[in-house]
């Protein structure tokens, strides 16, 4: 079975209920910026997930925390782009991601006086918090980052739609950088079930179908003058690269970053139209960067890219 | 196609890499608080997922943040009942499942005086803050509460029936509260692909298997004495109490909570094997649980429950 066109995906599947609102979010984020002269980088980052029945108890999800997602939008508000940062519902938010909730919550001490409680961070955490802490409230008061959320697949394509379409007009000063984990596969809306399925019913088959590769009119129609970077996760090396350089043959857009599941935390290939760049860190390095930026090992990839200019 | 026997499943798959750590955490919990003559509570919450690859790129996974499981976790401890938290990993836990990353971010306040920087609550979220955090550090201090985290189903086998293992000794002094979103289909280990599936081939078609009750066992085996409550979520209310009834039939266990999937924030029936009672909250309720303690009806089931005696 074929996939659909992109066109009939939009038409079968409805934008989410919340879809007017974050629209207006993301054309006034886009217009403050372009006014300014600012560059914009749209960082997707999760999984997204595909609904077995209609009232949702069972979903298709695809792998992914949000962490190099999240990390990496850190990294783009230090180099001074605002980023929208389009997630996965209850994934890793950049900053917060440091910080787990009971870690937080044991960092805090309480002081009870009578009716003056107050709650500070203890003395030796704060060498931890203080520096995260600090970029996060420097980003938020700058109005540099606008969070926008995901769940299902079709969600995830409205809302990276409408973002184009804000950020075509900033032409080359737009970023697009497609690290979310996106289905390949759904299930057609006539297809699933509205009652959850019963398993007296005997073990159900799901027919699944392929997911219009969005990347097309993305890059020829949506945004042909951003810097478009995808992402290629596979668990087979043979097939990395020449899937990666396949890809941007028949795409056109900048930048394949491509990496093996077993080794991504280390290893990774950016793969251009003219170049093919394997990054590999040493276990010092490694270390290095766990040390500094947590597990965020894309920061490296993208200092290492920059210093080579090709961001 | 039938479902395999439990046996056969724990013959299968073989037990998660920190099963050990886990047993030997769970092992002790439960000898420690069996001394004191405590109540131990094992409150299962999240949802499980059936990995669709070896590598895992892709899984099916349960609809559940883990709202009701980790609300439900803080109604026990209130209760006196020692806590086996078991969770979905990064799902909602007990305590910090009220305030989000951001949350918690945008409640502190930056002191940078010169080498001496502090980090404060301010003082208008202390009020939030503090009787959450309080009773956090009490359940912590007191050593009342354990966690243990699961991803895949089969990793939620082995834990259930190694916490199980343990908790018999309780007798009747240990309650079971299965509220995770257990799947009840998986894909056989001997069909699932090594690589990650190509979306080139055209797209695939998944053969799903029955998992096994594990209720059955549970009940009539691991832990014959304590108290079991399942959970039973559909989408069809005319399927609702009959499958209940039918649940407390097969496995003999004390009470089933049964709630639709679209009504279950104020809507729950308990059934067990002498009545059906249904609770409805008024808006008004609604609005009063969510005050008090967030967006956690159960609590408010369980203490009319435990009004009338039933635990």
């Amino acid at each position: 079975m074929g996939s659909s066109s992109w066109e009939e995906f939009f038409a079968v599947h409805l934008p989410p209920t919340d879809f007017e609102d974050n629209r207006t979010l993301l054309k006034e984020f886009c217009d403050r910026h372009d006014q300014y002269g600012n560059k914009i980088a749209l960082v997707t980052s999760g999984g997204t997930t595909v609904p077995l029945e209609h009232n949702t108890v069972r979903f298709v999800d695809n792998f992914s925390a949000g962490t190099r997602g999240s990390a990496s939008a850190e990294y783009f508000l230090e180099q001074g782009y605002a980023v929208i940062f389009m997630h996965r519902q209850k994934s890793l938010e950049p900053f917060t991601r440091h910080f787990s909730g009971q870690k937080l919550f044991d960092m805090l001490d309480i002081q009870e006086r009578g009716p003056n409680t107050t709650i500070t961070v203890k003395p030796d955490s704060v060498d931890v918090l203080a520096p995260v802490l600090s970029r996060y409230k420097a980003a938020h008061a700058a109005g540099a980052v606008l969070h926008v959320a995901f769940t299902s697949v079709s969600e995830y394509f409205w809302l990276l739609r409408a973002a184009c379409e804000c950020l075509a007009r900033l032409g080359p000063r737009a970023l697009l950088y497609l690290a979310a984990a996106v289905s390949d596969f759904y299930i057609p809306k006539d297809r699933v079930p509205t009652h959850k399925m019963q398993s007296g019913s005997g073990a159900p088959v799901i027919q699944l179908q392929l997911v219009p590769k969005m990347l097309a009119p993305l890059v020829s129609l949506w945004v042909p003058a951003a810097y478009v970077v995808s992402f290629k996760l596979e668990t087979d090396d043979s097939l990395l690269v020449p899937k990666a350089r396949a890809a941007l043959d028949k795409y056109k857009h900048k930048m394949v970053v491509a990496n093996l599941l077993q080794t991504r935390h280390h290893r990774v290939i950016l793969v251009s139209p003219e170049t093919t760049q394997e990054i590999v860190l040493t276990r010092e390095e490694v270390h290095a960067v766990y040390q500094k930026y947590d597990d965020s090992f894309i920061l490296f990839d993208l200092e290492s890219a920059s210093s080579k200019g090709e961001f």
